[in-house]
C-alpha cells in the first residue's frame, strides 16, 4: 500500500508568528465517508534556532501535559522565543477525548506504535507521521506523561541510559533544569516502540516525564508541569526569559532490575502498606491483595524483592495477576 | 409478581460467634440457568447488646470501604465486642468486581435504589433484602463511601440534617466519635433512593462517609477509615476498647445552597484552579474548562457561586456538561 | 419511591422577556457521582396570552425540529410575540447527541414514555416533568416530528381523531394553519405513551408533524418546519405578523385501517417499486424484499393490501421482519 | 399507562382448520419506529374439544422444543385432532434467533417474566399476552425445556408439587404418559414469574420438561421429546392414534432440599467427577473446581450435602461463584 | 504465513453459461471452528469475448449495486450477451448484512484494503482475491457506489484522471455511455487502498459511481443504476440490444483543490444552507453546525473556499469534526 | 519494530526438577499502563532424554487439554519421567478465561497465528515465542484439542499427511499409542497458521487431537485425554511406567475431499438426523436446517457429497450459512 504518509498539516512549520491548527488524519467511518481526525498542533517560530517539540496526551488519560501545553500555547507569543517550538497537546487525541490509555479507534497504545507506517490504523498513521515529519525537525524532545488513572508517581523527568555519554550528559542537564524532585532512568519492562525510544535513537535530547504525585492530576502537578516546561525551554535557549532562580537539584534514581518493578502475583483488591517515597528492604510487606470471591482468606502479601524507595505504586485497588503493583529505584550516578 | 425476599442468607443472624456468609441472590444469566450471586455478609455476636450494621461498597469504585471491613472481619473476635456487628463489605458486589459506581448487571446505581422491590433487577433485590432484613435490626447504621473515581473529597462523616432533634444530636455525637477531620451536612442534589435516608428515615443513627483526601486510595484515607470505624464502634459500646485517646474535635460544616454544588456548564478538560481546603468567595474563578475540539478558544471559567470552603472536586479532568467540579461548605451550626 | 419530580429547570416560566436554560436532569454514571444531565429549554414571554408549547428532538434523530426550534430560540424577540412560548429543541436531548430515535442512556422511546413518572429511568423522568409540570402550562402543543433515518414521509401535520369535536376542530384549523401539503390523521399502531396521545387527552389543541419529503433532511423540509412553526404561531394569536399570505389548503388524509400499515413479512433489502404519492390498489406489488443469504431466490413481494396513496415508506433497505415498509392513506373527511 | 395488550395475533383462534401466523408485539427500534416483532403461532382445531398449548423457546438456547413443535406443526392436519392445539415453538423468539437463554433486546428471562404487564419491556408484553389470552384457552399446558448451553439433564418431564391433589394426580398421569425416563418434581430456588407455575396456580395441568441427556441436542433428545408431545396430546384425547404401545413406567424423583441444588462456591474450572444418574452420598466429590490463575493450587471440590442420584450437572467447565454444578434427587412417592 | 489466498470460488470462471454461486472465506468465530464466510458471485459466459466485473456492495451501507446487480442476474440470460459478464453484487457481503460502511468483522473499509493480502483479516483476504485472480480477467471493471448513508450526491460516474491517455480516453467514452447526468472526476482525499485505483493502475477501463441523488435510495437511483449497468455493458460490446437510444450528454466535472472537498470544523448539528446543483462562489455560506450544548450560542458558518457547483453534501446533520459536508466541482475539460 | 521477542518465562527450560510458573507477556491496557498477561507453563526435568512439550487451551473452549495438564503437572514428581516435559496447559489463557474460542484482547484464532512476529497483537506474540523458544526444544509435540463448544468430535488424535515418510510413521505409531479410538487424518479448510503445521513442518513427532465425544466435556472424555497423555508419554520413552497394558488398535480414517467438509447452505435451526460413527452414502439426508422467520416453510436438507463415516458434527442448532454441520471420514490406509 501507500508508503507516503496520508497526513496533512495545515500549519506551515516553516513560518515566522504563531499558528494553531491540525493534522488532519483520514479516517473513513461508518457515519462519515470521506472523513478526517483533527490533532492539533502549534508551531510558534521567530528567527532561527534550535528547535523543541512537546507533546501531551501520548496516552489518553494522562491530562497534565494537555492542559499545560494547552495554556503554553494560548500565552506564549513569538516574540518571547528564539527558535522554534511545536506543540502537539493531544497526540493521541482520540483516547483524551475518552479519557482512556488506548485508543479507542483501534484500540492501540501510542507509545508502543512508533515509528509506525503509513498504511497502520490511525495511531501508527499518527505515529508515523510524527516519525517522519515532526521529530525530524527536533533538538530538543518533551514527551509529557504522569501517572495517569491507574499509577501514582514522584514527579520526575525520566530517560534511558543511552550508549552516547555526550547525548546522556545533555539530557540529564536537561532533566536536571526540569526542576521536578527526580529524575529518573528506566528500562522498558513492558514493550517496545516508544516515542522516547525512537527520539533517543535519533540522537535528540530526550525528556519523558511522570508528573504525578500523591495527589494525581491536580494544582501541584499542573504547577511543576508547567514550571518545568518552561525551565527546559529556557535551559535550551528558545524561551528568553530575563531571569529564574536555578530550580533546585533533582536525586537520580534508577530501576536498573526487573525485579524492581513488581507485577500483582494474584487478582484482587490491592491494599497499598507504603507510600511514595517510602525506603524499603527486600522482603517487606509493601501491601496487600484481598480476594473479592472469599474475604475470608488472609490476603495476599505483596513483597518487596529488592532494595530501594517507592517511586509508583499501582493507584487502583482492583487489579489483575500481572499488573504493576510497586517500582522501586535506587540513587543512579552518571560518571 | 413475588412480595416476598428471594434472597437467603447463609448465616444466622441471631447465632453468637463470627461466621462468615453470603447473601444468595437469584439471577439467571446466559450462562447459568440457575445462578446465584453472593453477596459477602459477616456476623460477629457476643452476648445481647446494641447492633451495628457497616457496609461498603455501595458505589463499586470506592474500595476503602471493603478492604477495611475485610480486615476487621478477619481481625476481629467475638469476645472483643458486646453485642453484634453485621458487616457487608462489598453491597453491590458486582460493581466492586469490576471497580464502576454503577452495577454492571443492570446499570444501577445502588444509593439510588432504596428500598427496592423483591421482583426488581438485581441491585433493587439487594437493596429491599437489606430494607426488610438487615436494616430492621440495627441500632447504628454506616456507610462508608469515599470520592471514588471521580471525586476528591476532604475526609469527612455525613449525614443529612434529620427532622428528629433527638435522633440528630446522636448522628453528631457519633460523627465527632469518628475522628475525621469534617463532618458534613448534605442536601440531595443528585436523586432520591440512598441507603441513609432511608436508614434515617427509620429511625436509625446512621453515618454516611466520604473517606476520601486529597491523594484518593491509600495508607492515609485507609487509616482514617479503620480508626474511625473502631471509635464508632466504641462509641456505641460494642467494641470493648480498654482506652482511646479522644479523637480530635473535627469541624462541622454544611452545604445547605443548591448553589454549593457546581456543576460544570460545558464540557471539556476541567482544570482545577484550587484545592480542597481552600476558602473561596463567590465570583471566584476555582478552575477552567478546556475545549478539546478548539485548543485555541480561552476555557471556561468555573466561578464560585456563593462563599465558602471547597470541600470536594472532581478528579478526573475529562468532564461532561453537568457533571459536580466543586462543591462548597459554611460552618455548620446545630443548635 | 419519590413522587415528586427531581428535575429542576433555572428558568422562570412566569418572567417576562427571553430566558435560556435548562432542565437539569440527576443521572449518576460512572464517571461523575454528582451529575445531572441537562434539557435546554427556552421561554419566550410577553404581557399575558396564550402559552405554545413547542418540542423537537422526542427521537434523536429526527433533526428538523431541534434546528428550527434554535434558530426560532435565537431569532424571536418578546416584542414579536403576545403571550408565551415555551420551547423544549431536543426532548430527548440524550439521543439526540447520538442521532439514535431512542435514548443511549436507557434504550427507551421517548415518545412510549408518557406520562413516566418521578423515579423511572431517564427518559421516564423527563417524560413525568414535562407531562406535570410543562403542558399543564400550554393552549397549543407542538410536537416536531420527521421520518428520521427509517423512514420517508410526505410532510404533514399530524394528530388522531380525538372524540371532542370541539378540539378536533381547533386542532383541524391549526393543521390548516400550518401549511404542510397534507395533514395526516393516524391510529397508533405500535405502542401507547405518545407525547402526542397525552396532550390530546388532556384537551390540548395539539399537532404533531411528519416534517419528512422525498428528499429527507434538507433545505425543503426545513423550509416546511420553519414557515409552520410560525404559520401556527400566528393562528393561535402568540406571534404578532402583520401579514402573511394564507398558506394553501391542505389534503386531509388517514390511515384508518390496520392494513394501511404494510409491515415487511420477511427481512432482506426492500426495494421500493413506488414512491410517496403515488395512487395504488389492494394487490399492487409496492416493492419486493431480496434475501442477502440467497440471490438467487425471487424477491418476496410486498402488496398493497388496501387502495391508497402512498404516505411514507421506508428509506433503508436493509429491513427485518415485522418493519414499517408502506403506509396507505385515504382522503378523510370531518364532517 | 396502556392496561391492555398491544399484542397482536394474526390467527383466529376459534377457527377450524391449520392456521400458521404471528403475535406481532410493537417495539420501536433504532432502525424502525413503526415495527412489531413477530412470534409464531399455530393454531389446528378440528371440531370441540379440550385445548393443548404447547411452547417451546421459552428460553432461547433450548431448541428442543422449537425444532419439534416446527415439525409437529407442519406435520399435523387437522383431522389427525380432536379438539384444538396451539403452538408456540419460539417463545422467546428474539432469544432463539442469537441462541442466548434471556432475550438479547432487554436482558429478561421469559421464565421469571409472568405474568407481565402490558407496559412491560417486550418479554413482560409476550409474557402478559400468554396470561391473560392464550393460558385460559388451555386445558394442558406443555413448556419444553431442555438443559440449554449450561446444564446436562436427565430427560424428564417436571413439575412442582401442586396443592389440589386432584390436578396434581392429573399432572403425575399426564407426566407419565409423557414417556421420558424420568418424572421430576422441583422447587423454585432460581426466581419467580416462571409460566408453569403460573400455569399450575390457574389450575391447568402443566408440564415441564428437561429434555437433555448426557448428549445434549440430538436425534436421541430429539426423538424424546417429538414422541413425547404425541404421547401427552393422546393422553389429552386430542391427537387420535389407532394404537400406541404404552410408554415405560418412569422413576418419580424430587429434588426436595435447597441443599440439593450445589452451587459451585468458587469460580475456576469445574471438572466432573461423576455423571448423570450416579447414585452419591453426602460427603461424596462429585467433582472440582480449578483455578485458572494458579494451577499449581489444589482444586476446591465440590462436595455432596446430601444422598441422591445425579439430576444434572454443569455442562460448561468454565464457572462462576453461585452457578449450579449438581442437582440431586431421591425417589417421589405420590400417595 | 500463506502467500496463497485460502479463498475458494465454487463457480468456473470459464464455463459457458450462468452460474450462481459464492466466494467461501475462512473465518473461524468464536460460534464455528470451521466455518466459511459466503460472498456471492454470478458468471454469464457466452462464446468469447471481452470480460466485464462489476461489484456492488464495495460498502455496505450502499445498496443500488446490490439490488441492481441481484435483479441483473437473476434476469439476464447467457444468450443475451457474447463475452463474460461476472457479478459481485455484495462485495463487502458482511457489511451489507448490517448496513454499515465499514466490516462489522475487523472494522475494516473494503475500499481501503486494496491489493490485500492473504493473511489479512477478512476484507483484506477478500480484497486480495479480487486483486489477484477477478480483477486480472476484467476488461472493464465497474465498481457501483452511492452516497449511502452519510452522503446526498448529484447521480454520477466516476474515475481518477489517469495518465495513459488512451486509457483515460476510454473511460470517458464508458463514462459517458452510463447515461448519468455527471461523469466526476475526483482526488483520493481521504486515504489509499481503493478497488478503482487498483484496477485503473492496472490498466482497467474502470468506472466508479456515486449513484445518490437528492433523494438517497430509490426508484429514481435506481432506475438509474439499473439503465447505466446496461448502457455501459452494451458500450463494450457484451450486452446484445437491438436498440436503445443514446443516452444524453452528461457533464464533466471535477474537484481538483483539496479545499474543494469542505470538512466541519467543529461538531455539532449541520444544516445546510444550499442543495445539491447549486452554484456557490468563494465565502458563501452553504451551511451552519449548531451546538447541541449551548443552542444559546450562534452556529458556526459552514464557507465555499472555492468557486463551484455542490456535487455532495452531508446527508445526516449529526456530524462530527472533520467530516465532510460539502464538496464542490467545477466543469472539467479532457483534450 | 522489535524483532526480539518481549516474552519472558520464569521458569528456567534447563534446571532439573519441577518448576510451576508464567510467561509474562507484556500487555498496556486501560486500566494499567505497564502490565503482563500471565500465561501458566510447567517443566519437570530428570536427567537427560526426550523433550515432549505439550499444550492445552490453544482454543479457549476446548477444556479438557487445561484440565488434564493441571492435574498432571501437580501429581507427576521428575523421579517419575527420564527426561522433560514442558505443559503449557493454558496457551490461549485469555480466552480459556472467557471460554470462547478466539482471544477477548485482539479477536485473534491462536491456531491460525502461527509463527506469530514479536511485534504482533497478543496471540501472535505468544506464538512467536512458542515458535521460537518452546517448539525447538521439542521432540513430541503434543496439542490437544476437543469439539469445543460448536462441534461434537469422535474421539480422535489427528494429523496431516506429511511428506516426509519416515516422520509420518513415527507420528503413526505415536497416534497409536494414545489409546484413542480413532486417528484422524485431516486437511485444512480452514485457513493456515496452525501450530500442528509448523511443528509438522519443523519435523516434529505432532500430535493433535480432537477429544470430543458424543457427550462433551465429562467423565469419558476426561478419561481418554488423561490415560492417552500417559500413553503417549510411555511411548516417547519419558514417562517411567512398570506395566500398562496396550491400547486397543484404533481405525485410521481420512477426510480427504473438499466435499468431506459439509458447510450449511444456508442459516437457521440445524436439526441433525444422524449422529456421530453413522455410516451414510452420497445423497443421503444427514439433517435439515429450519427457517426460524417462516416456520411453515419445508426445512433446507443437509445431503451427503461423499460416501463415508460421520466424524463430526454441529452441537449447536443455531447455524449460519457457511458454517461446518458434518464431516465425513473414510478409511485411511499407510502403506
Amino acid at each position: 500500500m501507500s508508503s507516503e504518509s496520508l497526513v496533512r498539516a495545515d500549519v506551515d512549520f516553516e513560518r515566522q508568528g504563531k499558528q494553531f491548527g491540525n493534522l488532519a488524519v483520514p479516517q473513513s467511518t461508518n457515519s462519515a465517508g470521506w472523513a478526517k481526525r483533527f490533532i492539533p498542533v502549534v508551531v510558534i517560530k521567530n528567527g532561527s534556532g534550535p528547535t523543541a517539540v512537546l507533546f501531551g496526551g501520548n496516552h489518553g488519560d494522562e491530562f497534565e501535559g494537555p492542559v499545560t501545553l494547552m495554556n503554553l500555547a494560548r500565552r506564549l507569543e513569538p516574540d518571547q522565543i528564539q527558535g522554534r517550538i511545536i506543540l502537539v497537546p493531544m497526540l493521541n487525541r482520540p483516547a483524551v477525548e475518552v479519557g482512556t490509555r488506548l485508543s479507542p479507534l483501534d484500540g492501540c497504545n501510542m507509545n508502543r506504535a512508533f515509528p509506525g507506517r503509513p498504511d497502520d490504523t490511525i495511531t501508527g498513521m499518527i505515529a508515523h507521521y510524527v516519525s517522519s515529519t515532526i521529530l525530524p525537525m527536533a533538538d530538543l524532545v518533551v514527551d509529557i506523561h504522569s501517572g495517569g488513572s491507574s499509577t501514582l508517581f514522584l514527579p520526575s523527568v525520566n530517560m534511558h541510559e543511552v550508549e552516547n555519554q555526550e547525548q546522556m550528559r545533555k539530557m540529564l542537564d536537561a532533566g536536571r533544569a526540569w526542576g521536578a524532585p527526580y529524575v529518573f532512568i528506566y528500562r522498558d519492562v513492558a514493550g517496545a516502540g516508544l516515542l522516547p525510544t525512537l527520539a533517543e535513537q535519533m540522537g535528540k535530547v530526550t525528556l519523558g516525564t511522570e508528573m504525578g504525585s500523591k495527589s494525581q492530576f491536580g494544582v501541584e502537578t499542573l504547577g511543576i508541569t508547567a514550571r518545568g516546561v518552561e525551565n527546559v525551554l529556557d535551559w535550551a535557549n528558545i524561551l528568553k526569559r530575563s531571569s529564574a532562580s536555578a530550580p533546585p537539584e533533582p536525586q537520580l534514581v534508577a530501576a536498573t532490575e526487573e525485579a524492581d518493578y513488581i507485577m500483582a502475583s494474584a487478582s484482587g483488591l490491592f491494599e497499598p502498606l507504603c507510600e511514595l517515597g517510602d525506603e524499603v528492604k527486600s522482603g517487606n510487606r509493601l501491601g496487600q491483595i484481598h480476594s473479592i470471591e472469599h474475604p475470608e482468606r488472609a490476603p495476599i502479601p505483596v513483597l518487596a524483592q529488592t532494595n530501594g524507595m517507592v517511586m509508583a505504586r499501582r493507584a487502583i485497588p482492583l487489579t489483575l495477576q500481572g499488573e504493576l503493583v510497586v517500582a522501586l529505584v535506587r540513587p543512579f550516578e552518571f560518571s
